[in-house]
């Protein structure tokens, strides 16, 4: 069992939803995070906070790079569905640009479904 | 170690917390997030949308359906205690309707307290 | 390929990502949570709340404690980064007093860059 977590631009989470319901996966959950890679920054709103002499700003643009508004969808799948999960949210959220995203896959031990108490791979809604 | 993530109603995270910390469980961290199982899906909401004609309310009742909105908390305690989380967060969210919610254990590698710079399982708190 | 998950006061997230780019680490995601430790409780609030009756306080005070507005850190790293990330977050947050947060570091299996379908650790922008 695994956790695929794939940190996308906020305006693709709708069609990744629709692509991963299309591939048979219909159970996940969601969150808003920030955050960025290496990528190229794009900085008008820093340089103009710190020409208006905001610290916090002059600071960012300076050293550290600002994160920037990101969707976040993770699905717990089993292990043979991994691969379909990853193609899938690639499929759909590859623009060849900066701020496409990242998945990550992480174990998962143990899952359960709370209305009945189940346990196991059956609970993934797979 | 282990990190045992529950997705629950979102009313129903007091009621889950006290009887956590009931259980001896006290530390802990909750964010907010969006989600759904392979559950019926209540769509008045989406059906008022897309008679609207709202693009993205059309288009989510045709195929992905919603996520709605729900509550985590997440708890990290070592293996020994993964039954009591578990079994607590089952006995308050139980009401056998869709939605209830679903529990996930993760494995834990480390563990550290930024206060004093301990790691290991005495720094969680139990 | 480790998570790096770190819990911190909400006033340290820049002076955090900031010691983290200086130690090369410049790639990561934040979220919004709330949480708390065994900790010193700081409760003025919840007393107040309770002086005027809402039941929810009252039983907040009795018996869960509350949880805290916290920012969440969370760096995807090679193993060998492991130690600068946790040392470099303990360095930036450690204040010695309740509060100072958490980090939790948990197994990732894979890594997936978006925009190129490369996998592995050269994903981490490292």
């Amino acid at each position: 069992m695994k956790e695929v977590m794939a940190i996308i631009r906020m305006n693709m989470m709708n069609k990744t939803k629709r692509a991963l319901a299309e591939a048979g996966i219909t159970s996940m959950y969601a969150k808003e995070c920030s955050g960025r890679g290496k990528g190229i920054i794009e900085i008008p709103h820093y340089i103009e906070g710190a020409a208006e002499r905001y610290e916090d700003m002059i600071q960012e643009l300076g050293i550290a790079g600002r994160l920037i508004p990101k969707r976040m969808i993770n699905v717990i799948v089993p292990d043979k569905l991994v691969k379909t999960v990853v193609n899938t949210v690639i499929g759909v959220n590859k623009t060849g640009r900066s701020g496409d995203g990242k998945i990550f896959v992480m174990p998962v031990a143990e899952s359960w479904r709370v209305r009945t108490g189940e346990s196991g791979d059956e609970v993934l809604d797979m």
